[in-house]
């Protein structure tokens, strides 16, 4: 076995770490971890010892550098752990286009209510551009549970790595308290009970920095 | 065989759809194509008809909708043409790193340079926050060219799906003007002179459509 070093940032804030992160513990692989608090003096610096891109998660294996959560986690199931995509053709397109969609939008979203896994901030990021994202979500999570979820809680039924990819937004839905709806609720549920999502928010709480630089402490 | 449709916008402006596109040619696949010209009073509707996430490239395959442009690409190589990623494993991953990176990154080139395959706009859009876009595309295709090209032209040697998420980039270079080193420029020329691409190109010279939106007529 190749030794795995996962380079991550802070638990409680860095959401696309919890992305790769989540997709290698669902796969039952040992692996390293190195953490760089974000938005510190030095964590640019330090981020750049280890990604090209200088942002993370970065994987490490053995003398090869992996970087961008979704090129993780395609590493993962290419390598390790092919059932962490839906077997099925049609269902691995969709789980696939709803994880790229993920990766590459829900802009608003992302800058109202950024992922803080601990803090409760009933109400706040709800601003009128951000639900248009939060009903593209819901139409996903619907969709995917109700046309390829059958076999299980999940998107695809079995975890997958559309999971991981939407693992982030059930924690902000917590964070800010977003009702939803049976089904929604339901999902992100399933999400919030496994165990290695448990290990992580149990991890971020014991986190001692504190960011300041989320748009709802801002005003 | 199945039918494959790949609803695209227009030519000269979709970046996105240029990237599966240029991955279906290249994988020699047959498909019907549909062209929904972008920012008219219907193209919004137009769109919503075929696409889930509202946006172009759609990929129909009977009755299965595929979206996103780098999921269409990944159900390519997934069903049709596997040789679309490197074989060799760390090149597929990094291969992947670079595509997914241009997915979900480089935010001011893509702003204030949109690709526009038939305008001439020479140092237009150069403002100073795009040149650190402009020096890490260098750097991706430098490095790709030097650890992983030996076999061809190309970022990885062959034609690969990174070179399909990096075309449009070769576009805006010519559009704006934009000076580079020896092996970029290389590498630009490649991409330049790919039959598909030239047919794309050609066909981008032909639409009726002028789109006000960008940058540099907006002032
Ligand atoms: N598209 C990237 C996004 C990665 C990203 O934005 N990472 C943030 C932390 S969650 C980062 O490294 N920021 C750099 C910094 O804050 O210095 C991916 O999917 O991995
Ligand atoms: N992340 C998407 C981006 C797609 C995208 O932004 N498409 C644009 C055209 S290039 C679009 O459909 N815009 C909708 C509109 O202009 O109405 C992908 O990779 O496919």
């Amino acid at each position: 076995m190749s030794k795995l070093t996962l380079v991550i940032g802070n638990k409680n804030y860095s959401s696309w770490s919890l992305r790769a992160w989540l997709t290698m513990k669902q796969a039952g692989l040992e692996f390293a971890e190195i953490r760089i608090p974000l938005d510190t003096p030095n964590s640019h610096r330090d981020i750049r010892r280890y990604s090209p891109s200088g942002q993370v998660p970065v994987l490490l294996d053995d003398d090869l550098t992996v970087w961008e959560s979704l090129s993780i986690c395609e590493y993962i199931a290419d390598n390790f752990a092919p059932y962490l995509w839906p077997e099925d053709k049609k269902a691995r397109a969709v789980a696939r286009s709803v994880s790229h969609e993920m990766h590459a939008n829900f802009f608003n979203l992302r800058y109202q209510m950024p992922m803080d896994c601990r803090g409760r901030y009933p109400g706040e990021g709800m601003k009128p551009e951000v639900q248009g994202d939060i009903d593209r979500v819901c139409t996903i999570w619907r969709e995917c549970r109700q046309k390829y979820g059958q076999n299980g809680d999940l998107l695809f039924g079995e975890f997958s790595i559309a999971d991981a990819m939407f693992a982030p937004v059930v924690s902000r839905f917590i964070t800010y308290d977003v009702k939803l709806g049976a089904v929604e609720q339901a999902y992100a549920d399933a999400i919030w009970s496994l165990p290695a999502m448990n290990e992580w928010v149990n991890s971020a709480a014991l986190e001692s920095e504190y960011l300041y630089r989320l748009p709802h402490s801002q005003n």
